[in-house]
């Protein structure tokens, strides 16, 4: 009987480990931990905790740790305050492994304090190719990890070219491909839950576009002007538009400033601002839009699968592998608005395979409870 | 004219950037800001910030982040810890560039605060291969660095390997040969300044052995038993004994307890122990031993050029590139003593190349001056 | 000539120690050294620092400490935090005097820095009776602190009768009132900046209320059903209204919630929200309102100097020194809107002097650039 | 049922309310919770965790904060540690009542932490009069309590007129008599445990000096040459002594170096050195010594119940209540040296019942069970 510990940390962590923890309590070899901390405890982006709570899992521990500021100094402040927190929950704890999500700062605060509790680290999404400080703390996560889970074949041959051991590395697909693929995707009647975000009154029967823009952290400074140009672009289509709240990151505060001066100065009736949807129903969210736009890794990744017509902004996601469902747009309004455009005309892609085909959860329980574990590591060459 | 930002941690560091401290001060091109934290400057390790003042550098800012207790869970805070003090810190110097050295968990929490904060991350000593946590951490930093230094052609073709812009990866040689490269490594006379450290009267024109012996944080919990075993292979020999404390990681209280209970308890007259040597005087040390036993990796790099006899024990140092100067010796007090004899007769070995040649400092400064810096990394394949 | 240290850490601060800056700077003997950190760097409680910025003031030094949280939890971290970053600052200052203002958790974790780095610490405001967690934290500040600054005549007293030396606690006014009592006070025209905030549109040639509703940290848990009680009054009274997000304390995001959910439901003509105004545009505010409704202190403290009609609601100020000008209410909303009534039908109060006549800042600078200074305190009985 | 946590973080702590832990524990309606931290972790001051568990406690929690250094800043920032990790715990375990224990900065941290997050405090050894930080600090910390157990009579009357509501004010003697009023206090044979410790071999039959000095925060810099002077006395008199290491405040490496340094230097076969002894054997050890030397408070609390001949030096205990037994010197050999000469031919003193009669802890246990509290406290004037 293994004790896998858990942490999740944001709403896109959550989405993309949950079908993980599922299996996992339903392993009979294994013992969830959930360990919730960082932007998922937050009201300002979604509270993720209390969905997380109605999705009927229990929480062993919580994690405040984001310095306020969403600034590149406040982030690496946060890093370090996550490692002081989840160090004191893995003393308590005593888990036999722990799961990391991804690459965000929360994710190396986890990955850096197992490591130097000894504590066998798994790790999911690693090998992929972004931009964004993502890329190098992915990669970094990566070298601290031992057991592997990337999600596609190319990010497992570059774990192994990086070095890692193949027998820890196993191309299982990606965790966030197996909710989508089991449920009912159509969009409910009376989707908009009006109550819920602010801005215009959005109606479920007709198109609509959706709107993910976080800030860049190696951009630090020009979000402001970056979300400019999508608004104004949007502002040109004036298609009714869910507009998601930015994430956590060094910069996130200049994208909210822009949005909030554009909804105050425009009061524009074709948007409204949503912190934050359950995972099943963000998928119902994105599987029905027109297009998706803005940086999001989930057009790639869930977008590719549900073959969405996706526009990518800017360099946040620039080398990530992707389907032909993308098109790529710089942080110019005429160029978002016109690859938009093309997207409405284009109307839907096949679904493809890249990130897996939905079964990545029961292999990744099944390969936590069996798979022999050494805590030294060693390049591998 | 780039600022470059140095970070010293311990008395290791210290020794294996000394000549860099210096070629930056020399170059016209280069401003020194020099940061000291850790166990640098603690009295238990040596007070090596002293010795960096006598030594002509200005200390810039100090960075207090050892949280007591030597556990894996404290080793854990304290890189939170240091991660935020030296955000502040960088917040304060803005500078060009950041060094971090080698792969210990300030070097890390150094390599995380500049991460977030945008700013370039220069590392030495990157691609080796060894033990212990070190491991993991070493290959985590250069997946975080900007611009690498590594000491061998090995760990430069492995940082390649691993996915490091080849454009970014300087064979430089280790910064640690430099200063044994250029001065008298002769003993002089009375060299054993008794008032340091406490002990037995040492005489320095007799043969004599120095020991250190760090934990391996991945043994977590069998310090003491190991270190028994050292100090019965020296105890069987009794030639005059130099004794190193061990430094701060995890574990350093289980093997500082092994050599105090010995010291209490047999009163031996061949053993002295001291906290720490200034750079010079340590080259000086151990090229005049008859043999350097324990886990340092100064037995392999400085020892490799120096062509000193060494025993070294555990699986620390494992996988490490070497010369031909290295016995390898396993947890066991009859396997150290043998190994340690067989030195003792063999007596001393031809320099060997392997970690440079003594220019490392001044090719490191030139490029730190000169060499173009992308913020965004990307996985080079 | 000493150097002074500042630490203004939320919007409420800086009005209180505006006035000493500027004597601070003008003082011939004093040199001053500004930090400014905590809420007073994030742009949700108003981005201070700019405002402070444009008044002509060097900031030395910020501090980012605030854990998002707005839970007892976090309070006390970021408690934690402030002591962490803020004794680095003192170390880089070395300043001869610090000065806290008033009670919050920032100004605590400045006091317990300063305390045990022997640095002499100035208090303002001490020796006044509240309510919520400020007023423990109020007195165990006045019993960290070397010089005293009470506002009052008989927080001056309470100072000496829990045994702080009479020598040093000085009865100068509150600098709060100094501003106040130098400034045209008259609304200008347009005064209503609509582009800042969010709301409806204000004509301040009209009669208006002014809303400021703190979370009580004694009471956590209760802030939403409380701050409704106040919506439903103003909902039934519909003068338009200018509302101030509630500070940092832990229940502020149940105290916006009730907000946020008000305004997105009932979507009111007749409020307009605001985050912050400079301190001169604040007295001016609160002076030409018809009524000031909540449990700010400025309704007590420079509202008995201005003569506004206050209706004070709840625990927060319960037991505080005040003039004739404050109506009580409880938190419900047939008592809040019966007491708003009866002000409205009073209109103004005489002038009091309770809290000083504006001359707090020139005694306050003079005694700091004078005062003999004792670094260990004794309870002086 | 309540549930009262005992925050432990020193071998002094530890040996003022152990009695209270066990009539906690003994009480029917009661439920103990111990948390143990700070220095009461570390081998360097003792390891008193290990003591706690062998007298049958069981640790619910551990907290490691002390910031290694030993300076004034690194006071400040384990405090914020401190702070910053006990909140969790607290958070864990959901104490009604928390008690802190007399002075330190870990008690303080302690206080704030409970007192952010509403969680009733109660205080022991309040309104005490001393030297050191730990004046301001221990009446801060009353400031923050809601139930107080001062330990004398006038201690409490201190504490109500500095404006504690006198129905929270229990005078009920010191916890710290408790245990020695209960236990045979002669010296077993052999009781020096040559093992523990380092230095001389000393004879339990003959008489001996006990010297317990700790550095003075707020006279920082200056320990090493005050240490010196309390060695030149001793060496003059060379009667065996047992000397036991200071705690963990600043300048703790100050008196620490000055220790080692005269050891190493003269080898004194008339000194032994001993980091902790059980609560108990401490009370014999100060029992039946000769004189008691330096400036721990034990020699008044302990020492007036006890009748030990005591030689306080300097201003740690200036002003501290206490009974004849007491001489007071300078930091001066010959006057140390002349008042220890002058205790030995005076020997022994009556008991004095100053700090009470050995039933402190009962009264405690059942005032906890029982004393109705309110969370908002109020200056009671």
């Amino acid at each position: 009987m293994r004790t896998i510990c858990v942490v999740v940390n944001s709403r896109a962590n959550y989405g993309r480990i949950k079908s993980v923890l599922q299996a996992i309590q339903a392993h009979p070899d294994l013992n969830l931990k959930l360990v919730v901390g960082a932007s998922a405890l937050l009201y300002r982006y979604g509270a993720v905790h209390e969905v997380i709570e109605k999705d009927g899992f229990a929480i062993d521990a919580t994690i405040y740790s984001i310095l306020e500021g969403e600034k590149p100094t406040t982030m690496a402040k946060s890093t370090g305050m996550g490692i002081i927190e989840i160090s004191s929950v893995f003393e308590q704890l005593q888990p036999d492994i722990v799961i990391t999500v991804a690459d965000r700062f929360d994710t190396l605060a986890t990955a850096v304090a197992a490591s130097y509790m000894n504590i066998p680290l798994a790790h999911t999404q690693g090998g992929e190719v972004t931009g964004s400080i993502d890329e190098s703390v992915r990669h970094a996560i990566s070298k601290l990890a031992h057991i592997h889970f990337p999600a596609t074949k190319q990010a497992a041959e570059y774990l192994v070219r990086m070095g890692e051991d193949p027998e820890t590395v196993h191309w299982v697909g990606c965790p966030a491909i197996d909710a989508i693929a089991k449920i009912d995707l159509s969009l409910p009647t009376n989707f908009f839950n009006q109550a819920a975000g602010v801005g215009a009154t959005l109606d479920s029967d007709q198109p609509y576009l959706v709107v993910l823009q976080h800030p860049v952290t190696t951009e630090f400074g020009q979000g402001y002007q970056q979300i400019k140009q999508t608004l104004a672009a949007i502002a040109e289509i004036k298609m009714q538009t869910v507009w998601l709240w930015p994430n956590v990151d060094a910069g996130s505060d200049d994208v909210s400033k822009g949005l909030r001066d554009f909804r105050e100065k425009y009061k524009p009736d074709y948007l409204h601002f949503y912190r934050n949807f359950p995972v099943e129903d963000y998928a119902r969210l994105i599987n029905n839009c027109s297009c998706l736009i803005g940086n999001s890794s989930s057009g790639l990744r869930e977008g590719s699968y549900l073959g969405i017509p996706v526009v990518n902004i800017g360099t946040r996601q620039a080398g990530r592998e992707h389907a032909s469902n993308i098109m790529f747009a710089d942080y110019v309004a005429t160029d978002i608005q016109a690859k938009i455009m093309q997207q409405l005309a284009h109307g839907r892609y096949p679904s493809a395979n890249l990130f897996g085909d939905g079964h990545a959860a029961e292999k990744i329980a099944d390969i936590l409870a069996k798979t022999p574990i050494k805590i030294q590591k060693r390049l591998h060459y």
